[in-house]
């Protein structure tokens, strides 16, 4: 396990970029190595494949991948490979994300899908980092550090609204 | 256009099948040739891209694809030919057929899917059907009296409903 | 089969203009002769019945629907013709396009309609052009350049994003 | 306004005539003449045109069309007459009658249908009633009756129900 | 019959009033008499109470009661009175609209509530026009004549995007 | 505080009893004293408005109002006093319990209704209970105790899976 | 009783505060002690058991707590007391409220949660004050006031729109 | 990484174990340590917090977590360890699921939770074992071999279905 870990994240459209520069950054922020693609599912199938069936070779870990409406992505490069797959559902103009999250979750047996939150472009990062922390303990620990921060974060706010209350 | 229309029936599970026996009846009915497959697009991917890639070599015409679920075989297979896919939602054990729908007929741009009602088996076939007459003049000829004939079932069942009606 | 296949796009209200535009201009990148109606399925359903009756005898190979709300109109057309109609769900004010995608895709039993995405209107084109295909050989062609230039299309899109990725 | 008061009973499918079968009797109870027909939007649509335009010179004053998944018989009845039309979902084998609830009363401008709830057979008899006593004041007084009837029902049901609670 | 036709609008909230602004001017263009009113089912029940009991003696023919989110007005009014009641959902900040459409339209056994679409405030005008003319001829005429002027203007639209389409 | 805690279970059908027998029960076993009504919203409105405007004064501290459907019997209750109203969506033959949870939660400003989950006979009873021990000491020494057998049972349970996984 | 009653609003988030202050400012009116405290269940999950555990020592009557997407807050702090929980659903970017409505209301047997409408501010503060005045007889008083405040207001809008009514 | 993986699996009710039981088998055919706990979040929140503190200490490298309604086991676990929680929604006797899903898969951001379908209970198990392979090379192996199980089931199963087409 000497190898630094890696997490590729694929968008099935460019136009889901905005969203998935959050979970870029939080992986950052764990010091693990990202690598970006855009790879349609549907317009580029046959790099869909070669990508998944390459990446455990590619040295990746962790896939996340992240798609709008009938967002079939997550699932196809699932199809192709062994590696963890974590599915982000992107909300589009219609439906309010509804299509893609049902699309991602609903994954019939024997090929799972991790699915998180419509647009919950940090937590895709965090669940990346809480499997690569299987075999790598500094994440683990880099988790705990973060838990820690987030607490305190809860707290500053707290102490704020507190003080938003007495101007009422 | 000398050569036999020919459909492709497609199904995600053979758990799918009791409800696929109505759509090779219909296509049967029209003396379309039918061929039919168990493909996952999940469990043997490379299959369905085989399958897909080779549809129009194999002399396939329409391809109907049934999934449940998180149903990506329709798109799947969209993404590999350029053959009309005609999906069919098929209804599973929870959210009534809502996730399946979703996941075939909110295909992105560029990669149609021609979707039907859920577990609606025979409008799939007659879709295929009405798609094939646009090159096979005697399809349309039958169209038109399958719709003679549907006629003349509602207007028995017209009858026999009035009749029913005498009786409360 | 010497005829310039034809595709007649209707829609149920003015308001439904701005999402259509794509669709007329995709079939015509086609060469795909095109004719446009205002027909209201409900405010002038004689004209719905006689555009569809008379549709095949004016050249029309494939119908394109597009309604909102309560959408009734591909069903309608459907009921008075045996061509092909391609139903395109448009998102009205409320409940996100559900509305309109259900009262369409959800057909009875003898009348399909080839339902495709909430204002999904590239792929109505492309649905009506893959149906031509079938009997326009020059058409299948075109599509699969169509196809290649998608594929062209994402994959620059993936370098563009490569690099906005360095800036991270 | 000597006329007889009549309801036209117009179901999509025979397969709704159980449902229906209390709409009947409703209507029967309170003497309104009752004339029922199986016409299909889809299957069966100059039958429905024909039906809809010669309703109100065949003496019908109110029409109740009830009809399942992609309901378009009460919309479709509708822009043919300027008749009242009460709509009435069926719920059927998929969606628990959402599809057929939202085909029918999401009804765009201009053309209203009258929509009571999924399988509300008895309240589409009674709110054709109530139509009706607008120009039959008999029909006011039996809807009045029926009121207070109802109440009772509700206060025996309470005495009943008392009856029960002692034995927890 | 010799009095003039009355609608009463009750809104559930004076928040209702833009939409409701259509109704009141559709039902004056029938030359039907309206009188308007706020009551709360929840927060005047009393007025509600009194204003449904009393609606027949004060010589109102039809109720449109509009509400949002757990739109009880049209259902609580409908208790008290055996005159038609016709509910308009409004859409509220959450919801798109749903919640105020079946707390409306899912009225039990006994007192229907003829519902419109989810802000269908022309709609519900013309439902009660249509409701009206049982009784009063002349409005069945006026119904004929905005049947043909909304047919015109549909023409009107249809000459009128040809002429935007030439222009793609 | 003399007097003994006193909840009103009211219910719109005699239909929804045997979901209420639940609530019954665990109020009584909590020694609260329990009257049972089965009072409509819309058949018997007379009733519901002199139950609930009487309820204060008949020594009820808390309603517990349990209707499917378009349920409105809650929010009616709520109208007509200032006594904290439970409000007990029960799931009908469609819709799934949807429409009666929407119809009484989503009550308008100034009027709420305390709801709890679509079938959640024992939660009514345990927030009944947990209302009222706001004023009786005595009920709250009980809940305390419920909650240690609730984990009691849960343990056992625990145990007992555990068992039963050993036979795998 | 002679303490003082008092609320806690628990919020999940710093940002569901804009609609808290309405919460606040309506306990305030009734001169209810408040006081306000940010505990994310999933950030500060020891924050959120401790403050719960303590709640009734601290004086605490009934706590209101407002949590948007899988708001579990409300259940997390219900299963560390047996106080009255009020859980106030709030819409967040996605689903329009719909995930936080049932992740709040679903609440399994044994431990209640008394919802009300998603992002119903105004009613989380009048459902903590109608329980508070079960122990309270004054805050009865000043409900009784509310309401008939609220009536006055209706009453108010009535006029004004009637006045709106005649310039139309 | 000499240690034998572990899995914990924590239902929150014994009514979830006949899921469950398919999530052990699998998790077995691997060769994995599984442990099973019957732990409410809501009624043994105590035990839940415990769990999930001691999680990590106790060997465990991911935790599957199955509830049903609104289903806050997985997320209040997650809250208190860093290690991977895998959501395994239950559908319960009303909603389909939906609620289930949403209560789990739509987690703020900071803690997430890996959801599969509903009632996913193989790939609840499959996820984990993927999660664990990257530690753990030999269940990498193993889940290679099980693709290759799975593909050639699908191939028989497609054997089976063409001569069941044979006799049709």
């Amino acid at each position: 396990m000497n190898k630094k870990p890696k997490v590729a994240i694929v968008m099935g459209s460019d136009s889901d970029f905005p969203v998935l520069k959050t979970t870029i950054k939080t992986l950052k922020k764990f010091e693990v190595e990202v690598e970006v693609h855009v790879i349609s599912a549907h317009r580029t199938p046959e790099k869909a494949k070669e990508f998944a069936q390459n990446a455990e070779a590619n040295g990746i870990d962790v896939i996340i991948a992240a798609a709008g409406k009938a967002a079939h992505l997550p699932g196809v490069l699932a199809a192709f490979t062994t590696l963890p797959v974590i599915g982000l559902p992107i909300k589009s103009s219609t439906l309010d994300g509804l299509d893609s999250l049902l699309s991602i979750v609903q994954m019939p047996k024997g090929v799972p899908v991790a699915t998180v939150a419509i647009d919950g472009a940090d937590n895709a990062a965090l669940l990346a980092v809480q499997m690569l922390s299987l075999a790598h303990e500094e994440l683990r620990t880099k988790l705990k550090a973060f838990k820690t921060d987030m607490e305190k974060e809860v707290q500053e706010k707290d102490a704020m609204i507190k003080e938003e209350v007495l101007k009422i």
